[in-house]
């Protein structure tokens, strides 16, 4: 998983039925995991925040962190951070 | 998923049985998310034109993306994005 | 997916039993979709000759495209690109 | 799987119902393995400690480490390497 | 797949239950597939040794690979490659 910043949210009419009802979130890496990794598009199961530091899992591991089995999500926010922990060190 | 902007259309008669019938666009992601990602061939599944903005989910959930479970895709286009938004705030 | 022209193939006598009968081309992504891929290993299943432009998927649909579920593949050949498009548009 | 070392632990207490009890290390991949993969946040499934070097799998491979299949894991501390070796050579 | 030379060997005496028995190598991808590739460290399968040339299956294809279906597991040498070839043409 990595650790990203919630900057943005975007919205999609025309989208796949099976993600009706989905939230999807714009995600930026922490600079010490954004080497491989732009921002990317996370769908988001648990109420993440604008701002709010996230735990992001990718690939099939995503579908099963929203409960969507069946849903076309290859990355979904799966934790908030902790405030007061700096990950950095 | 990333957000890409669908840049052409590619033909191939002689492919996979299991992809007969399916339209493979050219997507081109946009800038801030483009690091670690050139273009890619995805699977339109919902009615993607050139010039829209979509967004792409790579993975098996691509192939759930495009109902077609047993297809050989590994990147579809799930949505398209709607227009007036910025993303790259 | 991506596009890219087959340069190579290769051979491997001793492997996985279940890769008995597969065919391994080496596959050089196109200059537009070379940015985080180098050349890569893939299997042929539809009889693509040296020098054609073919669409390789990835991933667990590679084992897909190949009706060879239970092999060990992460890579397949799955369309030969129809020839006068130009994709670098 | 990468070789990394452990640098730190991450604490999440509002996440997915599935990663209730997980454990989460941030791993930093060793030199020689660190191009294409930054730090990553990894689960870990057998009690690995902060300076140990460890063996990460990702992708489904991970949530099969942590015998945790329905959880949101795309990262797992699957093995600790013995100490006095020299994986640089 | 990517080719890669196998440079080393590693010993894990912690490790997942599933691991035991399985020999973990050190492979360095050549140097056609290392843009986005470092080492990595693969299960060995089919009796590979140092210095020998060897293909490899990243993702779900290397559980296969190895017929440790519930091992975890994300990459795996599947075939050694003959000598005298010359893949880099």
């Amino acid at each position: 998983m990595i650790i990203g910043k919630v900057v943005g949210s975007l919205f999609s009419t025309k989208k796949s039925e099976k993600l009706v009802g989905s939230k999807f979130m714009i995600v930026e890496p922490v600079e010490m995991m954004e080497i491989a990794q732009s921002r990317l598009v996370a769908i988001d199961g648990i109420g993440a925040g604008i701002g709010e530091y996230v735990i992001v899992a990718q690939g099939s591991a995503a579908r099963i962190g929203c409960d969507k089995e069946d849903a076309p999500i290859d990355a979904a926010i799966v934790g908030i951070i902790d405030e007061g922990q700096d990950w950095s060190k």
